[in-house]
């Protein structure tokens, strides 16, 4: 069953090591198929080096098991809240990669500074509000999905793919599981590059609409002009 | 004697390398085995590319040498220390890696931004008062394991495995020596992730009592749910 | 038709990627043939892993594609715009590389703090002005070779052969292909020197006209005695 | 001539790039027979990679060479004094690793932080002050030479083996040419630990002589206790 995903989630969850996003079990990447309305997911705690295709689970949008021996990632029902929400996803992922993580840590929204984040995130990356103590207490998981959900109320979730969670990390989705590894590594240089932007010139300002529409567009608009075909993310 | 430990041992120094926690000696390792009261250590100075579990150097709780033709690491007192009053762990480590070494240096105890950190330290890692004139000049190296004895007597030292010892570097412990080098591993991590969150904003604050329970005690206590089986540290 | 500038051309896109100064596809060499009045460039949005000597793009001094199925990098009306007005060079480089364009973001020149930028750079590396509002709608591609070159207006293209463009990063040229990547990684380099410098101490000016004279003519002028033969860049 | 001197300068130079301390031709290491009072030092401007034994330059103490078809190292003045200045040393390095290069380039001594940097430079790492008109223009290298040699009138130059030439970068010295390279190793990770030490404690000051005692005779002193022998540097 679901085959094809599979690998694809397990390709994902390898990139994520290989680009160096995440040491251990750190990390971890799904992949949703809309018509069956199932969710392959790393399994918990398992090492990278020792994922195979076989080893992924397979859950159902409530979360039960459909297929796999191993329970799935703790943070499974983060991914399905963000399926549930954001349509036209077809992939997620959560790092603790560290630039990425210190803004979430510091609890600070990542500002565009410049076109590698405007060719890739159309706007500053929202880090969300801390959980209240009730919504850690009481399904921490699905809370941090909400709160997700919650920030992009008046964003486009199709134009920013991701997100920083406050004192947690990052999340990043996009069109396949690849796409979302993607992402994550765009989001883990431009945190990097941001914070030294800062260091240089800490009284520097996000980048103009105008840029940042400029950038965007030539790469994610109906009127592209990067690559050999119009990007249909 | 002493085979599966001294392969445990050797393995674990060869990370601290691997990992790149440790350029040319400046790491070392060791395991206990308690029924026999025996702790199998790195011998002082000698290249990672050139160990061998025939060199490893075993000595008595007294750090009188029981095998072994080279002389042990010239930490091995401290390794002693922890050994003695810290019940239950099983290997020990200490590094120079940078990170760690920069907030041991800074007398700065490491506070607990994130669930990063939450997820393996039980809130922050204490750094030590630095030595006195006479701890430095008598019985230098048992006087460094006293120290860190010392912060840990209003703290569990299984739910902080790991201390920065002031002016000098990390020490870290585990059940087993590859568990005292993947907590090397994660306290090198966050520590890289402290600065970084403080540069980005300098006004952040520790996280709250009721993230770091959650965090902490999903992985580590009796209800734990991450990873395939309950964790048993 | 141009069959050693395309290997040129090709290798100096892998070495990019090899040098770390691009992931994905943030970045492009090009490479010119003046008598024949042609640039052969890196096709668009191409993964690094997958490009050939035949992939290449050729596009004469109007962007007109002479040879190439693939569209060619979407800055090559950049790199036109340096080579018509940048009479000598060979080669153009564009990278994203995190330090140079953190400096960029931020919209500062790179200072000379030392003689690992003397010898490379006769003097501070520029930032442009940001592009106005007209120049980022209209021709923005060949408005961002513009900028470069007013801003070289006063300034020696042989002497300081690199730049950095506000909001966006860094461009080098050479007398080369190759020689335009050295520049980029040397660029990189002394931008990470730079921030460490002014981290350490805040009040540091640039180095004097006369460590500057030194060091730049003894690589670069034609009493150079730096190598195995005079510098013939 | 000299085929065991020239093997291990060739074997310093080649772990000079693979420790990443120098990119390109970014660095030299040389090494003295004192006996025929003749240095051995990589020629100038030649890539690592095409290094051989038979490549390297020999000159004599007045700088004429003795050997080789190749121009020495331009650096090879400044390895001169050093050698004619410091009796005992065996070989002599110059890198441009970025941390050191950035306290040279700050004008700022490296303080003595902690036990890493204690076990092996006895006390801060002098930064020279910066040359003056006349000593640029005339005798360049001679002069960065005595500019260190003058530095180390009141310090002695086998118990602190380097130096941060202001403006320029690190030099180091030791018993011979692999000594020299490990101490620019050393050198360039306690330059970035002290770096990030005072960024998270910007009132942090040196430690004691009491520690700094204690670290650096326990491994250099007459009753070293580090290792498998005393320490015969």
């Amino acid at each position: 069953m679901l085959a094809e995903l599979k690998r694809e989630v397990l390709a994902a969850n390898l990139e994520l090591a290989r680009r160096n996003l995440a040491i251990y079990t750190w990390g971890n990447a799904s992949g949703i198929d809309r018509g069956l309305g199932l969710v392959v997911i790393k399994p918990s705690g398992v090492d990278y080096a020792e994922l195979t295709e076989d080893l992924m689970t397979v859950v159902d949008l409530e979360g039960r098991v459909a297929e796999g021996k191993l329970r799935p990632s703790s943070d499974t029902p983060t991914h399905l809240e963000l399926y549930k929400n954001f349509p036209g996803i077809g992939g997620a992922v959560h790092t603790h990669s560290p630039w990425a993580t210190a803004w979430a840590q510091a609890l600070m929204s990542l500002p565009c500074y410049g076109t590698t984040h405007a060719d890739h995130f159309y706007g500053a990356v929202p880090c969300t509000p801390p959980l209240t103590r009730e919504e850690i207490e009481f399904d921490y998981e699905v809370n941090t999905g909400k709160v997700i959900v919650r920030a992009f109320a008046e964003l486009d979730h199709l134009a920013v793919q991701g997100v920083l969670v406050a004192q947690h990390g990052p999340f990043t989705w996009g069109s396949s599981p690849a796409q979302a590894v993607e992402n994550s590594v765009v989001l883990e240089e431009i945190a990097r590059m941001a914070v030294l932007t800062r260091q240089i010139n800490p009284g520097i300002t996000q980048v103009d609409h105008v840029l940042l529409d400029k950038h965007y567009l030539r790469k994610h608009g109906t009127n592209a002009y990067y690559g050999q075909k119009p990007a249909a993310e």
